[in-house]
């Protein structure tokens, strides 16, 4: 007997007491929450009703008196909203740096009490036995986190070096689990032109994995920035014909997704916040919002302790005009209707009991939270024991090459000036534009350029492969001194640095493979401020959420107050300036890569 | 490898091909609907827009002059609507006396493209291998034809006999088929209070099968009569948390029916006509109607032929106030979200190229219908070949008892006058209410009343396993004269009979076992006229649809002006008195039921 079908044979078992409960007079309900403003996320209503609960799951929603008993526990909720616990239908525990476990303990008290994780940053580290690694820690934790697994790592092959790589044959091995909820972002199809014809079997690669997943009756996730008519038609069917996507910026793509059945998850992230625009769809145009859901993707620690977590995102829902119950829906029915999940996102006999209860609407303060009927937390405190979670030493130490010197950074050129290509960062965003400049060149190197704020930027492989240094240039990071590297860098995690001179640049990547993982900064030749990320590179397992927050504000000070960097979120904007999935210019350990041609571009020009 | 892997790389590779066509400008496709009104089904919008065609499977929805090249065949549908096809959430074939084959020949022209089938008749009759004989045959149909299978046969075991006895260990043996979409309605889980009191192994095998079934990923169909409250929740997590009803007769039903996330299959079919009632959650109180569809359950050849299908049911709920575009939701995209079905139910790229074309939205006149791609009717012509099916003998000669005498049926009573139980018909409803009513007595036997419209009814076993012989009393048929047997009785399909003298009711019923099934009518000793259903006692092979359709008329006209009787749709209503499984009062072979407390009750008083 399989892992599923004991967790089947479970709820049979329960589901034969509920009914008892309901037809027999003298059975009772473990948990009544009475007389509360209950959110009907199907019928989109808000109805004064009770709500049952027995077990794991809710009982009954609606007059519940006749299931009170003696023993049973009652909670007036007059004057509260009760809600279904809010699902963040795609995200990255990786970029909160934090465990699933200390993710987990700042988000339920938020009333977040569901997540669909894409574990591809230690995927493309670590490759499958690295996600399995996330998944059993996901197991062991009382919300439910699920995965979708990338159908292929690298994104790009050719144009980038992962850990491992992953492709359609391995999906038999990980695809089966009952926390894999279907496959990833389909990021190596995001290109369509360029794959079609520069890597065309890749596609096949694809439609293998996504034929095999829908075999299973799982699900597959778009990645469809900027992509319309033909173009779009051709990513939607190389997913399988219904996808999502989370890159969708703006109102008139947000509808043009719509009308293509694409399930529009917005995203409102740390660093990348897109819900505002894509939702005019809905408060604008009047568009069915039955397909659209609000996403995190990328999410810091700090903001996490600060905001909150799927609470925010629906507050700011609301803010910019979304109706409340609406906003609710597409962070509960929404995707559990995207995903298939016919026992979340909704209240009503024999569903899970993940229930937020909300004091007050708009501005979306969460009083309690209930998972799988008990009850979780009450304001900030978690009611329930979350131990700290270690990961096992297969995942650690996956930094593998050696020191670099200044030579290995050096960008020769002849003369005196040489014009350059440079990625042009857009903030809050993970595309960028592409530009050139025209740049001193000092002793035959390149020289950084603070007038003009463009700075060398290197993405040194680091998981023992090729060794490969991509070189190339970076406008509008901000970044007035030292240098500052980091081994979180999207998708596969190579070592990405910047600097204002080669010297602390090298320091920092050192201090980085130093470390073993994680992110180092470096003024005159000291370090200014580092973090560990021992598992992947990429999260901690020996903080909590607190800890990982105060070191990334203190560091993010540090990054303002010493380095004199103007830009918010630093650390996670430069770990997507490798990311060679999203427009225009991108660093890879293979160079600047020109994402629309697969082209890989010297970083001078003349 | 079997028939789902080989249907799963058939789809893949035509993927591939729809890449290719999108991808490549010298690719084309092979058909482009030009220029007409789009219905888009997720974001409720008409749309001017082309529709491109490649193999069986959309291409690309939007201008899609590209796409046309010197092969191309252009269809202009300028002027006219472009639907996806309909689909038929809940339906019986058997209803119809039809096969899926000459069902489907009338069904097609009417842009029904899908239709999710319960077997329950012929399950009821020959179980399984019954069941597996129609699932054949739907395999060999261009249209898609999914069914969903009861976990329980007979519906109320202990009150009525079948053919063959089904339960959640015959699950194993068809649930996996492919064109099987899940469990059908949950009849034996209808009645929640008597089934609990008085057979509450009956809940512990249904969770059994739901249980099983959800572990596939497929559905659970439910069946909520008159449920409010604590029954209805029973009855939703007996069917594993989301079922269907399809027995919704009232607004305040559906609106309660919604609000618990159940979806309402709006019944609209010959004898049952709901949709209308159901609806004003809609159009009255303005309810979300993504959980709304519209299905027709049982219909006859004869309304097929008149009105058409799914168009008629669509044109209905328009006229009754429904936006167009959202009755064809209804009929579309909703119904496939409720079974999960991600490729059809909506145009849109790599969705099954499924298409009605309609000249007239309001009067849903449907002009040609492609299925796979392929036009597959112009007007009522079909273009392409429906071979005429015939069925394997072992689902013939069901009809296994011997004939009856005169004294089989004698309701005996002492005395003058008996006080009697007797359903009471209510038109175009499976429901009946009970009454009581004073008969002569003759000869120690129990008369009928012309007068009162109190008749005898019969229920003779059939299926050799028990001889037995129901008996009661119907008001309401408004028969004048004779007799009307049939060997199509709602679940169990033993021989149902009623009359205005014992002789006719006799010589009807031997003229059933005679034909080996089918309807029987007889005046003075004499046939007025019959029909033979030689498969399973239900349908028949011999016959089309035009041809059952004009048999049925005549027989339907024979019943009225020879028999006298008023009531319409007599064949069909007379069959449902036996559904043990909807109140109030109705017969089985075990004689008269009391639905709501599983009692068999004397059909004499006193």
């Amino acid at each position: 007997m399989n892992r599923m079908e004991a967790e089947r044979i479970k709820e049979a078992l329960q589901y034969r007491k509920l009914i008892d409960v309901l037809c027999d007079e003298n059975q009772f309900a473990d948990v009544v929450l009475e007389g509360g403003y209950v959110i009907n996320t199907v019928t989109r209503e808000i109805l004064e009703a009770d709500v049952a609960i027995k077990g794991e799951h809710v009982l009954m929603v609606g007059d519940c008196k006749d299931l009170i008993g003696k023993n049973t526990k009652v909670q007036n909720v007059r004057g509260k909203f009760v809600s279904p616990g809010f699902i963040d239908a795609h995200m990255h525990f990786e970029s909160s740096m934090l465990t699933c476990t200390e993710f987990s303990r700042l988000s339920i008290p938020t009333g977040t009490t569901g997540m669909v994780c894409d574990p591809h940053e230690i995927g493309n580290v670590l490759g499958i036995n690295g996600m399995k690694a996330m998944i059993e820690e996901a197991r062991t934790l009382p919300n439910q986190i699920l995965f979708t697994i990338p159908a292929m790592v690298p994104d790009a092959p050719g144009l980038e070096t992962a850990g491992e790589d992953v492709n359609s044959t391995h999906m038999k091995d990980i695809l089966p689990d009952p926390l894999v909820r279907g496959i990833g972002e389909i990021e190596h199809f995001a290109n369509i032109q360029p794959v079609y014809e520069n890597a065309p079997h890749i596609i096949d690669d694809l439609i293998a994995a996504v034929s095999y997943c829908k075999g299973l009756g799982k699900t597959v996730e778009g990645n469809a920035p900027q992509l319309f008519g033909k173009d779009l038609a051709a990513h939607i069917i190389g997913g399988g014909n219904h996808v999502s996507c989370h890159e969708t910026t703006t109102k008139e793509e947000t509808m043009e997704k719509l009308r293509y059945g694409v399930t529009v998850h917005m995203r409102e992230g740390s660093s990348q916040r897109n819900m505002a625009d894509c939702v005019r769809a809905v408060t604008e145009e009047g568009m069915d919002s039955r397909r659209l859901t609000i996403v995190t993707d990328d999410v810091v620690a700090e903001d996490l302790l600060r905001d909150g977590h799927m609470n925010e995102v629906i507050r700011r829902a609301i803010a910019v005009g979304v109706d409340p119950v609406e906003a609710i829906q597409m962070t509960t029915i929404n995707p559990a209707q995207h995903f298939g999940l016919d026992d979340v996102g909704f209240l009503a006999p024999g569903k899970r009991a993940n229930i937020a209860i909300i004091d007050d609407l708009n501005e979306m303060t969460i009083n309690s939270v209930y998972l799988n009927g008990v009850k979780a937390s009450e304001g900030n405190d978690l009611l329930i024991e979350l131990g700290s979670y270690t990961y096992p030493e297969s995942v650690k130490n996956s930094v593998k090459c050696d020191p670099i010197s200044v030579e290995d950074l050096h960008i020769p050129a002849r003369g005196n000036k040489a014009k350059v290509r440079s990625l042009v960062a857009i903030p809050f965003q993970n595309l960028t534009n592409a530009d050139e400049f025209t740049l001193n060149v000092e002793n035959g190197v390149v020289q950084p350029c603070l007038q003009q704020d463009v700075l060398p930027v290197f993405v040194i492989e680091r998981h023992g492969r090729t060794s490969n240094i991509g070189k190339g240039f970076l406008n509008g990071f901000k970044l007035k001194e030292g240098a500052i590297a980091e081994s979180v860098a999207h998708n596969t995690h190579n070592i990405i640095v910047t600097g204002t001179n080669y010297e602390d640049m090298v320091t920092a990547v050192n201090r980085v493979i130093a470390m073993g993982g994680g992110i180092a900064m470096i003024k005159d030749g000291k370090v200014v401020g580092d973090l560990e990320l021992n598992v992947g590179g990429l999260i901690t397992d020996k903080l909590d959420a607190q800890e990982v927050s105060e070191e990334i504000a203190e560091l993010t000070r540090l990054a303002k107050d010493e380095l004199g960097c103007e830009m918010e979120v630093p650390f996670m904007h430069l770990s997507f300036w490798t990311l060679v999935t999203s427009p225009d210019l991108k660093i890879t350990d293979y160079g600047l890569i020109d994402v629309k041609s697969f082209e890989i571009l010297d970083p001078v020009i003349e």
